[in-house]
């Protein structure tokens, strides 16, 4: 049965996925002489790259989340449907999804990736990951929970399980979460937990290579171990977690780690889309797209952001898997649709990167200069809030900062759960 | 084994509830000479008055939930324990809680109550209600899936189905949640849902008496009504609703209503509390208590706010269960315990009573005055405003209610589940 969507004789469009790619390409195709259905589990667009902040209680859900309603309100021509998309047939042309079939003339994959747990099963079962805003209270709410059980635990190891972190991996992510750890131990713990001792608590980043944040600068990587061995991170370089049951971490070299908290953030890659044949996939599952963001060997399928995978001289193994590819080919994309024509195909321009480690502290890779301290920690503010969608979510994310900046007190610890009313599930 | 709390000479004062009254209590036995535990299931202190703002997405959780940490943030004196009561032993002067057990020299319990389903076990299957932030954030969910269900639904009656809601109970909560829905209706859906038509949409409020607001003056009550009515709200006086198996609802006047969303605000009572005596409780299970608060047949057991009942001359059922006879109990109970002797006997002064029905438009019943209108909405505002716990949740909702006043627009319009991580349950 063909979902209902209202009838036109305009080409149909169907984007797969509301993240940095679907959410620009839809909203850039707002007016224009298609029809546009956008598909998305979640019915908002979410902002990756502060999720952490709300794992680690400095920011609300929503001022991360837009309703992908109100971004397309009153649209005529761009249909928005909660959905999950279950499979792809290139020949009749139409996805396959959870609340039925639906019609393309023009198919774009836009559906990013997952945390890439490398089949370790167990490690998928007990560790953490930070890949949607549910996952990120998942982490904030264990958290708090286990801290309110190492207060009533008098046995010293128990109480090391409660209240130690690792976090595995060294980019972006694994680092900004071990510095953001580590300033809530610093400045929260203190006034929240006065019946804990604090020195009790470490805070663990593993890394299997010997830097951090190897797609940066060396200097940024430097300097960002510089930062957190200065909040009191442990650092390990060049050793890796070989096993963990929930209850206990064990690492290549040998040591064990007694915590219930692993933060698996050692990377990620792509779910296979079934009905996509395997010779579209790359490296990691990502769709091999020529030029003009066509997926190989398909006709009038287009897949753009971390799912793609355009390579070059530059690139042998794709575009870095981050919001800029994913924004730049959905800007690429719409224009190829609403001109009819090819164009001089897609090329990348790297704005840059960087990772903020606490406050005042970060470092940024601009333009082959890097920058670190002060200056980045700016930049890094000024560029997410600029990024992020909605003025209101601006605003109040805005002044979550300052008020956390100048309290030293982020005020959300909270542990909310919301489960479905369970008669009705 | 007796929970982890630091030694002290000083004696126990327990309190079980971090509600209105157990949680302004602890506030002012701050630096008191008593050791104080304070119990609650959750780690933050709700504002009750505003779930049915959080349930129509106008307001975040944590901008009406404050941490009970940061409340008492480097306390000597008063310990925190996320805990829930099980049962009281007063020979023993213990309570048994899942943590273990607790000690106590006096005992206070501020243990509110429950949504009373009158013995109605489908309804309590089926039925929303909203006496805790996790509640309402599973309606706030269930109202916007049921959107996006209605969407691709063809069929009529199956789509009144989802965007139909029944609220049964014509007090506050019942009336505010109406008046909320219809402007979510009027304002909201013709934006976000184009392909809907909200004519289809029907509110029904369900009250078993003769009129709404039966706590209130009579002219509050008539305004009300009136006000609902404008806003395009069905008001079934008189009747009630005899079954409802999650699909269909029955009143007791012959109708069938399809809708998959019934909200249960038609009263509350208060769970009984195992190891205390049939002979303490009143009706609602509220516990009988003296003039010096004390809970009858028991020594040193106190009880205040929704748990308690005060019988008087004017108040012959104890008083309202509202925020203001627990605030002032509490009040009396820490002077109590401060000067170490008993008052006068504590005396109720009732501040007046008020519901909002939408933008504009409230009820407000003060001093034998009854307001309506723009003027009674304003002082609902600033009311509500100052008795939020925290400069900044002060702050945050204030602007909140700006920026949703002037848009016409709230943005929390999120389905956003947070469920515990399924391989540590």
């Amino acid at each position: 049965m063909p979902i209902n969507i209202p009838e036109t004789d305009k080409e149909r469009i169907v984007v797969v996925g509301a993240g940095f790619g679907g959410f620009m390409l839809a909203r850039k195709l707002l007016k224009s002489d298609y029809q546009v259905v956008l598909i998305d589990r979640n019915n908002y667009h979410q902002f990756q790259p502060l999720f952490y902040q709300v794992a680690m209680a400095g920011l609300e859900p929503s001022s991360i989340a837009f309703p992908l309603r109100k971004a397309f309100q009153r649209s005529k021509n761009v249909h928005l449907r909660v959905a999950e998309m279950e499979k792809v047939d290139t020949t009749a042309k139409q996805i396959q999804t959870d609340l039925g079939v639906l019609n393309y003339d023009h198919l774009v994959l836009a559906t990013g990736a997952v945390t890439n747990f490398f089949g370790n099963n167990e490690m998928e079962k007990h560790a953490y990951s930070l890949k949607s805003i549910g996952e990120s209270l998942q982490l904030r709410n264990a958290i708090f929970e286990d801290l309110e059980r190492a207060l009533v635990t008098r046995d010293y190891d128990e109480r090391q399980g409660f209240i130690d972190v690792v976090i595995v991996g060294g980019g972006p992510t694994g680092v900004e979460l071990a510095g953001a750890l580590a300033e809530m131990k610093k400045y929260i713990l203190p006034k929240d937990y006065p019946e804990l001792d604090q020195k009790e608590v470490d805070i663990y980043l593993i890394q299997s290579g010997d830097r951090l944040l190897p797609g940066m600068s060396e200097k940024a990587g430097r300097k960002a171990l510089q930062f957190l061995e200065e909040l009191g991170v442990t650092v390990k370089l060049g050793t890796r977690v070989t096993a963990f049951n929930g209850e206990l971490v064990e690492t290549k070299d040998g040591q064990s780690i007694r915590a219930h908290k692993v933060v698996w953030a050692a990377g990620i890659v792509c779910d296979k889309i079934q009905g996509v044949s395997e010779t579209c996939f790359a490296k990691g599952n990502r769709l091999c797209i020529n030029e003009h963001l066509e997926v190989a060997h398909l006709n009038d399928v287009y897949a753009i952001g971390d799912a793609a995978s355009l390579t070059s001289d530059e690139y042998p193994y794709g575009h870095p898997q981050v919001a800029q590819p994913a924004i730049q080919q959905a800007k690429y994309l719409a224009k190829q649709f609403k001109t009819g024509k090819k164009g001089n195909g897609f090329t990348y321009r790297d704005l840059g990167s960087m990772a903020t480690i606490g406050r005042n502290k970060a470092v940024a890779d601009l333009n082959k200069r890097s920058l670190t301290g002060f200056i980045a920690w700016a930049m890094w503010l000024f560029v997410h809030l600029f990024a992020l969608v909605g003025v209101k979510n601006k605003l109040f994310v805005v002044l979550n900062w300052m008020w956390n900046y100048f309290t030293y007190d982020q005020s959300l610890r909270l542990i909310i759960k919301s489960e479905p009313k369970k008669g009705n599930v």
